[in-house]
């Protein structure tokens, strides 16, 4: 049920503010009464950015990565490592690694995982281009840098398998305690790969 | 810092959307992201709420609610309750009195409370033409439906000497326990005004 009174326009962007992860219908109204109140310095320039990038923004044709060019700035990067390809779930997590500086090579992304339940399969995925990518001589290996969920694990098994014959080395992100973790708090799942993965200190 | 290798377009857009209450730099991220994957659902549809929201929605030149149409929604229904005048903070409050069914008059947004640390004073609320539609014969009643803080009952205090000359009837929102409220997570303050303000059972 819409609140009472709320004019149509307003109603309207109360709605669509509410899909956005992160903001519930109530967060929503409060988001529009702030706009509202910032016409020129937020709504606006926000109308604008959004029908800008929904126009601009696409996805790399080599990696997958959203830019507004093609292929996009870090594949343009000439003095990035090109014998490091790091696959990734999506957008997100390659931002993710790119904040930490934590991969000096490229990236794939796959733009998503496999998931027999939700009904996406390989050919959901930016799977052919990577298997396609790693065939080239001047890659030498590919880091799987996929979540450590079921459907992350059961991708990073399928895409190692798919790789066998691009004869390069494939490697994972290591598991482990969080930099700053508590052992307290942590699950016993990460623990115990953790103390199974132990190294020489 | 922006992370790197985001191209303009899209971190332009990020940090507008961080800009939104509810929204951080890493919630936006996560948003941005959400909205390129629904351009034509929700991202160009959100882009037009937005302009469109920004050039219609106007304060009304009554009673300072936001809407499409002047007078709004609410001043046109005829159906309302003339005599009473609820004075709410803004239009948040408003939505919330609405959504409760709680008032069946009219409203009257002042946009703001007295605050002297933050410089604002009574010229910059809409002071004047409360004064003077309390004035009206058929105006019967005053409802403060301002917030139980410090500035809210400041601004209650003032709004209520303003009233005077208006000859009527001044009355605030009770105070006390709210309802599912346990008493055992009630601050004192609260506490206190429900057992000095307590009614026949």
């Amino acid at each position: 049920m819409p609140a009472a009174n709320i004019g149509p326009e307003l109603q309207r962007l109360i709605d669509l503010l509410a899909k956005l992860p992160g903001l519930g219908p109530r967060s929503a109204k409060r988001a529009a009464l702030h706009l509202l109140k910032k016409r020129d310095p937020v709504m606006r320039p926000l109308a604008f950015a959004l029908a800008d990038a929904a126009d601009k923004v696409k996805a790399c044709s080599t990696c997958g990565n959203w830019d507004s060019i093609d292929p996009c700035a870090i594949c343009a990067e000439a003095s990035r490592d090109q014998s490091i390809l790091c696959v990734v779930q999506d957008v997100g997590d390659l931002w993710a690694l790119e904040r930490a500086g934590a991969h000096k090579g490229r990236y794939h992304v796959l733009g998503g995982l496999l998931s027999p339940l939700d009904g996406i399969g390989p050919n959901d995925l930016n799977l052919g281009s990577l298997i396609e990518r790693a065939s080239a001589p001047a890659v030498s290996e590919i880091v799987l840098a996929l979540p450590a969920t079921v459907d992350g694990q059961t991708t990073a098994h399928y895409v190692t398998d798919q790789l066998i014959a691009a004869n390069v080395s494939v490697t994972r992100l290591s598991q482990g305690v969080p930099v700053g973790g508590e052992l307290d708090y942590l699950d016993e799942g990460t623990l115990a790969a953790a103390m199974k993965t132990r190294r020489p200190a």
